[in-house]
């Protein structure tokens, strides 16, 4: 298994360019572990920048709770990202965010979205916004030139998604969605795995279930249920993930159809609570998944293939921001008289000093720095991917509204 | 928690009738293990019987595979169970069987299942044949006045398993079909943690996948990919599993209806190799499941409810058979700025004695000895669980030859 058969080499950020490039090392517990896991690449071999890139000037639009996660995230990052200024729809919100979430003395504060698109030195926006404003502020600040780091679900439908990342290529500024668990190394470990056709095979079925128990409150008043703020519901919200994974595993092969499960459930306002579809590829994959705002905290995708099958129950959210556990059966036996397995599943563990979140500031930082300083390109497999997630997310909002009947994906 | 919330109570033979009742314990690894599970019961306070129980003499009709791991559980379990005869349409192959298996020197050999039948000295028929042959010999058995142990699926539709069921009342035997992991203490266990209404909350969604690799040999000979002996192919033999199961976790409650997943994978002869379905109740609950031939070991099932999450993922045959472990999340939470689980799952183990095959035919003989030995009546949940599960097997069936459209489950 080398380093060419990982399909998400590109997930790993360039330590020559990030002062605080990231570890990882695969733990196997003592036990019933039976295989190991080389390391993909180390930082150890790299030396270090003769001098400190030029940080990626942030502006922060929205203080919503994801926001300070973000805002985070980017501190842990280091000197490759300026936090430098917030842009709320009053000043004081702007100075309570800063302050709340301990930015920098320098942090400039702006009392207006348009604000901090006119703020000159600003070269990336992070826009965690309701995502029915995504469409006027993300197209405004690739107008403006800046690189866009969009939380998702990044539109209400992917003609909407079509506006923002046409305006991201006009303008030549980067896109990514903020798909945090896409930069976890486990992911890339996972994906590497998976891409090794002697462990897993082909992939045949694939199964994700995402849910949270939201509170009163939150069925009440999030942004979430409403249907002119984030009108997807949990399909956006963690459907989404859902989605993103079952593409993520298969390569971002598109199904050819979807056919939403029976009996979403919705608020009164239309807005769905919880619901799933079964998706299909033309070789004969299916996967299906089931988002919910209503049950217990799951974050599950099982992969099945041919071969081998992989197991990830915090897919999203790890248990533990610095541990990422997996479960991996290959060519899997039945002992004589079929009494037990052989051999027995492999326990594994993708270790990393930086939370997920920070390793994605970190890598559009790169990919900006990439653009700003070297003369480079926007990376176009960011924008594809949320591109093709959007497309079947909006397949099984249609097929929910024409009464769970099968809806062709059509890139 | 106390034991009169064990849903699956039934599930625990008597010990006063078993000579080799089992023990389990639950072991909580350390580490992140935050639940403590008490023990349900406890043989330890039950006195020894004070004469051996009057065994129970089985006769094994056919002498396929899984007669193996059948015979070897029969001798597991001790006095309590006499293999008194074994049947082949040869007796060469019968003595072979008896052999191989080292099965008592006293154990009769026929070389006809007629001649089994024709034996006075047997209570009970295990009864391993190819399904296409199950209506004839397990009614001719009832008539015969013989409890049944039926290796599943029991029947290729529910009409015939009505006339086995018909005759088995009729002749006042005990019935019971062949799937083990409804009697390894896990099962109990988790059935219990799943009835507990402030663990698992209301059951909303389940998914199931079954799976093994089968071989060229198995893909050509094997009698599951024959329509004349197993004509439900993977449905009947595994994706028996994964509907049992499901119903297993809403405590039998029948779907509305069901609709097989698009494209399921057919041999040349028309056997299923891989197919699956959701599955609908009418206050919502919805449940997947997939089951094939044709990809790596897999036997997973997740239970998620509003409070609480169950992941197995050695359903059906564990790991090692001493050992049950499953996962549970229970009231899970999000840590300060959703960077973590609180709490993590809890790792937990059932460890059992004897293998789940050997505690079905433990149960299966305390309910056979309360008729013959006590005047009992056959224990009525047994056909009762097996019917539900034939009945879903049937419509996942007509759905799948009616082009996946919505089938209603019918009682």
């Amino acid at each position: 298994m080398a380093v060419a058969d990982c399909g998400a080499a590109f997930l790993f950020s360039h330590p020559e360019n990030c002062p605080n490039a990231r570890r990882f090392s695969i733990q196997v517990p003592a036990g019933r572990s039976r295989l190991h896991i080389p390391l993909a690449m180390s930082s150890a071999a790299v030396p270090p920048p003769e001098e400190p890139p030029s940080p990626v000037r942030f502006g922060i639009m929205g203080c919503g709770s994801i926001a300070r996660k973000l805002s985070r995230a980017m501190l842990l990052v280091g000197p490759a990202v300026d936090v430098a200024a917030v842009a709320s729809r009053s000043r004081d919100k702007a100075r309570l965010f800063a302050a709340d979430n301990g930015l920098p003395a320098g942090t400039r504060l702006h009392g207006s979205y348009q604000a901090l698109l006119d703020d000159p030195d600003i070269d990336a926006i992070y826009l965690p916004l309701p995502t029915s404003l995504h469409l006027k502020w993300a197209t405004a600040a690739a107008e403006r030139g800046k690189h866009l780091l969009l939380e998702k679900p990044t539109a209400p439908c992917a003609a909407e998604l079509d506006h923002i990342l046409a305006a991201c290529e006009a303008s030549g500024v980067q896109f990514m969605d903020s798909t945090m668990w896409m930069h976890n190394p486990r992911t890339a470990k996972m994906r590497q795995l998976i891409a090794d056709h002697d462990t897993i095979g082909d992939v045949r079925v694939i199964n994700s279930i995402v849910s949270f128990r939201a509170n009163e409150e939150f069925l009440k008043n999030d942004i979430r249920v409403k249907p002119d703020l984030d009108g997807l519901g949990a399909l956006g919200d963690i459907g989404w993930y859902c989605i993103r994974a079952i593409l993520w595993a298969v390569g971002y092969e598109l199904p050819k159809n979807v056919i939403a499960l029976r009996h979403p459930v919705k608020n009164e306002a239309g807005v769905v609570l919880a619901c799933g579809a079964s998706l299909y590829w033309a070789d004969g994959k299916v996967a299906t998944f089931h988002c919910s705002f209503l049950t217990n905290l799951t974050m599950d995708v099982t992969v099945v293939g041919t071969n081998g099958t992989i197991h990830v129950t915090d897919l999203v959210i790890p248990y533990d921001e610095k541990y990422g556990p997996f479960s991996l059966d290959s060519k899997t036996n039945f002992t004589e008289l079929t009494t037990g397995w052989d051999p027995h599943p492999s326990k594994n563990v993708v270790t990393t000093d930086l939370p997920q979140e920070a390793l994605m500031v970190q890598e559009f930082c790169r990919l900006v720095r990439n653009i700003k300083d070297a003369g480079g390109k926007p990376e176009g497999k960011w924008p594809a991917i949320t591109r093709k997630t959007q497309i079947v997310v909006d397949a099984v909002k249609t097929s929910i509204d024409n009464g769970c009947e099968s809806v062709d994906v059509v890139s």
